[in-house]
């Protein structure tokens, strides 16, 4: 098999797989003195995954989150970027096999994420809308705009029904910042946009298999949260499991809920390539140690999502960008000391706190101690959102965006460029009930 | 067949069938008192096709030029848009199947506008790039860029010479501002994003048939255009016809090029649907009287390209927004008018100048009798289009990206979001060379 064309230096080849929030954070640290580095991405592109449901729901252009990765490292002295997909890693050689060709590497950086987790349900996989990146997001928003466009085309009562109920399973910071955006367009939007449509029948439902939402913070965000969505008019239901999904009907441990529309954010799990160690996997991520280093190898590591550091317990590190950052930048300050002679330091979580948008003016947010609500939470959420997008122009955009949709009531983004729904039949290859 | 779902009423019903310039301005001018009114379309939103070339080149994002129909008419009374496709018009019983079911109607408007003419070539068809809707720009995004990432990972340099040759076929308008937005991008952006790939080798061709560009503006401003692209490194081409393509290979009557990239902007044909009568049609389109009537008819219009009115010469109108709009204004009058039992008006062209941009400060312009070029031509440019795109946040992204590009050099916009080539193999289905 060919070599991927980077140029042989004297210098050690550090090579990143992954150009999400851990990846970026690794090359922008990482000194170009000591090490070649060489990012390798299946995107050109880097995604602000938080923001993915504003994309889903119109609120923004898919160019206000996603930002060229060239044009990020456009200064970066000795960096190589190569859009290709990794398939495997050779740790004995030291080899990584992309879909172009073979990369030699000194050092290896995984930082492949994570994606979508069914939990090994086939045909809920298959049929159930995903939100993981900047394609599934706009397949959503297309998928929805589509649904009121066909409820308008049929005069069949049961399918409009099913076209205009809508169930998002996961009550995490994902699951409950779509349904809020999801219940602002229902309220304000669609409406005006569908005058001969009677838009109170749209239900907007949130499933969560835990007794409250938003587990990752305290109790009180959650119930908070509950009732900013309710008020929304967003249905949501506690202590409720999926068992299957045909694509007309969703089956739960409650009822039966008739719906064409089921997007997935119950639940993630790394993103792997093949060639890591079994021994080095739990529970679909890479068991490092305190340096990101995985066990067994000298000079393989992991970091973020895919990273499961076992001295900080059976969980690891919460899956969020702020790990990904936190151990990107220790990760790089542990090689660039590396290459001085210097010993590594351990890593240490430092819980910047986490909050959740629910609508205009309503947030829920967890600082160390200090507990927010209503509209400080929401202009709290805000701040940090436009101060962490990368790029001037992404955060013109954006305010430019939220500004007028403060203002309006308005999400401007309803295109239905890629239609979903016509372009693939969802039935298709639809495994046998189980 | 089903019927579309659309409210009986007192009304005569107008029907019209595209949302392009012509159809959006007869549903502004129509009175909602007089009629009822169904815009039909296969889209959700109307392309602001004079700047699909800034999409194709990473300057704009689709939502800058594209807005959503419903949006544009939400308090348009007795108004109904159906996001369908129109298939056939049954003449004598006053129907227009659509693929969502049976519409009658009383008036009948067709401004369905026009699209890519190959004359007949299916090879080029099937492998060349057109550039007439949101989703064959971005393709053509996608194609630059991912032309670029392979060009880096091929070490094949007749490969890396095919993937960097770029050849836009037809020297109007279209082709003219593509090529010199593509010369910008690699004279300014290009290089910093590639410090690895030697973009001098880039080549940036187009071919026109006749023997100067512009051709439906002076001759002087042809040959300024012409000044202008080779001052950027664009190689014009005159008196060039393209005979066949195979995907590697250009073939034409003065020189083979070796391109992975063919851009096909040398003509267009009208977009008919079934049922029109065949003595009606004329090259493509269809032959209307001076009240956009089609003959034989008593109630069945066409507007904007598709129309060919017979008693301004054999060519009608010119195939551009303007004479749209105002076919779509008389056509609205004289409706108007019917309804009250008023004459209609015949067609008047008022041709308002036309204009291309050339890069930055670069352009060309004829207003009536006035002859503008360089940095004042570029400014009325700016300006007409701005002022012309619909809806205050498109206006305000747009500038936003212009602004910021032109002091930065940049365009900002260089994402793969649906790879190309990876999704569709361009080989697939070719007819056998002819």
């Amino acid at each position: 098999m060919k070599s991927l064309n980077i140029p042989e230096t004297n210098l050690k080849r550090v090579v990143i797989i992954g150009a999400g929030f851990g990846g970026l954070e690794v090359v922008k640290k990482l000194s170009s003195k000591h090490y070649q580095i060489v990012l390798i991405d299946k995107n050109n592109y880097h995604t602000f995954q938080p923001l993915l449901y504003q994309v889903a729901t119109a609120g923004l252009e898919p160019d206000s989150i996603a930002y060229p990765i060239r044009k990020i490292f456009k200064s970066k002295k000795n960096f190589y970027f190569r859009n290709t997909v990794a398939q495997n890693v050779d740790t004995e050689k030291k080899e990584l096999h992309t879909e172009d060709g073979i990369l030699k590497f000194d050092v290896l950086v995984i930082a492949t994420g994570s994606t979508s987790n069914y939990f090994g349900n086939k045909r809920i996989e298959q049929l159930a809308m995903p939100m993981k990146s900047v394609p599934e997001a706009l397949n959503l928003r297309s998928l929805f705009l589509e649904n009121f466009e066909a409820s308008l085309l049929t005069s069949d009562l049961t399918e409009r029904e099913k076209l205009m109920n809508y169930v998002i399973v996961g009550g995490g910071p994902t699951g409950v910042e779509l349904a809020g955006a999801m219940a602002e367009l229902k309220n304000h939007v669609l409406p005006n946009d569908y005058p001969d449509l009677d838009i109170r029948r749209m239900r907007i439902l949130l499933l969560e298999g835990g007794d409250s939402l938003l587990k990752a913070m305290n109790k009180k965000a959650g119930s908070q949260a509950e009732e900013y969505l309710q008020k929304l008019g967003v249905e949501v239901w506690l202590n409720t499991f999926v068992n299957d999904y045909d694509g007309d009907t969703v089956t739960t441990n409650n009822k039966s809920l008739p719906a064409k529309t089921l997007i997935w954010a119950a639940g993630v799990t790394g993103n792997l390539l093949e060639g890591i160690p079994k021994e080095s996997i739990d529970r679909g991520r890479i068991l490092v140690n305190d340096t990101n280093l995985i066990d067994g190898t000298n000079s393989i590591y992991a970091i973020g999502d895919i990273a499961l550091m076992n001295s900080v317990g059976p969980m690891g590190d919460p899956m969020v960008a702020q790990t990904a950052i936190q151990h990107g930048t220790n990760l790089a300050y542990n090689l660039n000391a590396l290459a001085q002679g210097k010993s590594p330091r351990p890593f240490i979580y430092n819980d910047k706190g986490s909050m959740a948008t629910i609508g205009r003016n309503r947030a829920v947010a967890e600082i160390g101690q200090i507990k927010l609500k209503g509209i400080l939470a929401w202009s709290t959420w805000m701040f940090v959102h436009l101060i962490t997008l990368v790029g001037f122009r992404n955060k013109m955009v954006a305010l430019l965006n939220w500004v007028q949709s403060y203002f309006t009531y308005d999400k401007g983004i309803r295109l239905i460029i890629r239609p979903f729904k016509k372009s693939k039949n969802v039935h298709d290859n639809l495994p046998p009930h189980s």
